[in-house]
């Protein structure tokens, strides 16, 4: 019962957003889609149904690292999905996702398609491949049936698959309100206007082994039973508004400690949930001492860490010598 | 200036103390305290020259775990100190710490003392032995100069050396009231009536190198610089009603998730300081891991931390050999 009117919220909003749309559809649908990292992270929702999320966030594009994504009509009584080439059943929860995310857009519900998706993700680094994927998929579905909808309309597409893909319709740094619309038609994110050559992003693996708890049942359980989560909304207002200002300014060293700071603090409320979720592995604090045992040696050098034991690092180019020399194994992406 | 104005502060609070207060003094004084683990934590002051709490807390003693002190008058133009039989230098943190505190309480500006203090605090284990020996200390001079101090004037007259003393003036389970009074003479502990005899508390030592920053900086960090630590006055009296709960219904479920839980959020909060402050070691994070999957398996574990790496765990009698079993080197204390 409460299922059918939740998805009714869903529907109605994609409703509003294709209302018109008569586009002419193609034989296929193409796009690519980067993955995003959050500086200020995207941490609880006002809405589940339509991940609409308690604060507004900001990320910055990883270039070409993300999913490609094509999508055709297929004659077929269900849906297939592949994902770097290989089958995804429908019954596993990322393909039910994708399935339930084509309910919503199917023109007729007899119409069954075939999703391609490849992924340069490395997953074990622990990067939301949901983000970079759905957003790919809503980007090949305006594709293919030529909706030609605007990017802060393909933002709100790409968010009723999941939250933070919102923010992955863009390349470079971006920003995603959190709106106040109950309908969450203010909640889209939007690019924002600027470049930083020098910029590098290293993603650091400590584990690739399965998390105690997903990051949607850890958002959920840190809203409901985070005592010092009252603190976080006001919090990341003001961390959004110094990174932005250091954006602007192209000061690494604000850059990073807003970003670092901002991630601690989120897992500060996971560890201050009941039960405590603490995603931290041994090899996580020493990888942390050894980000700081960096910068106490000059090198400006940040972290930043998601719902999962792995490290991302943000640093110009100037250091990239040193961050090589601490963690030979980490990729480094220029986003610009 | 400033320092002038501030020790006018604790002197009034003395006068008003031992007002009237002529006892027949001693040739010696003789006290023992003992260590007290917090289960609530004391983080935060509202008056850093009286050590005046922003919240309550709790606390269990460590029964004969503690300090021994004995205080004899000297004819000497200096006071000395001697822990563990080396004197302790009146230049050094500590030394200076007992002379300021002894400069408050000498009945004449002449008058000289001898403090000998025997710990068999496991100083290496991170415990504050400063509750222990400034509770001790205070007991001591009640009893050198017979001022015949009620225990909520002596909980007082304790915090006045060190804040979380004012818990160790009592064995068995203790509340210490944050108060509100800015003179504090509402804001001393009291005795929890209860009695817990198959109780047990292990200290796990992880790391005895010196902490990156002390309490008391950590502290004022925190209050002054995290933004979630709004949140954390309200939990700790939430946690301290249920942990008052759960000891009157011997509960050690109860009294080992919110002792933990609490103990987590002080560490959250740290977490979110800027800079942030993180005590913990990689070690730390393995210990930790050690103590849920001890709880997985179906044993009451539970853990506490204070400002460092170590780990305190709370248990009853029954679960010692899986306690013994996964730290062997943990120091095991029956509190009554």
């Amino acid at each position: 019962m409460t299922e059918k009117v939740l998805s009714l919220k869903k529907r109605e909003v994609v409703d509003a957003l294709l209302q018109g749309r008569n586009g002419s559809p193609s034989d296929a649908g193409h796009a690519f889609a980067p993955v995003n990292i959050a500086l200020c992270k995207y941490w609880g929702k006002r809405d589940s149904e339509l991940n609409l999320p308690i604060n507004s966030s900001l990320s910055i594009s990883l270039d070409r690292l993300g999913a490609e994504t094509t999508v055709t009509p297929i004659d077929s009584p269900r849906d297939r999905f592949f994902l770097n080439d290989l089958e995804v059943d429908l019954e596993d929860d990322a393909g039910r996702r994708v399935a339930d995310y084509l309910d919503l857009l199917r023109p007729s519900p007899a119409a069954r398609y075939r999703v391609d998706s490849h992924s340069d993700v490395p997953v074990a680094a622990g990067i939301a491949s949901s983000a970079s994927g759905f957003a790919a998929l809503a980007l090949a579905l305006n594709d293919l049936f030529g909706w030609g909808l605007e990017r802060r309309e393909l933002s709100i597409l790409a968010r009723l698959g999941s939250g933070s893909a919102a923010r992955s319709v863009y390349d470079g740094f971006v920003e995603w309100h959190a709106g106040q619309r109950a309908d969450g038609m203010d909640c889209f994110a939007e690019r924002i206007d600027a470049e930083w050559k020098d910029l590098r992003i290293a993603l650091v693996e400590i584990s690739d082994s399965p998390k105690p708890i997903g990051s949607r049942p850890a958002m959920a359980r840190t809203v409901e039973t985070s005592r010092l989560y009252s603190g976080w909304p006001r919090r990341a207002d003001e961390d959004i508004g110094e990174i932005r200002a250091a954006i602007s300014g192209r000061d690494i060293e604000r850059l990073g400690a807003a970003a670092e700071s901002n991630a601690l603090a989120m897992h500060a409320t996971m560890l201050d949930s009941r039960p405590p979720i603490l995603y931290w592995k041994p090899a996580t604090l020493a990888a942390i001492e050894k980000v700081w045992h960096l910068r106490d040696d000059g090198s400006a050098v940040y972290l930043t860490m998601d719902a999962g034991p792995n490290l991302k690092l943000v640093f110009e180019k100037t250091t990239r010598p040193q961050v090589e020399a601490a963690f030979p194994g980490a990729r480094i992406v220029a986003p610009f």
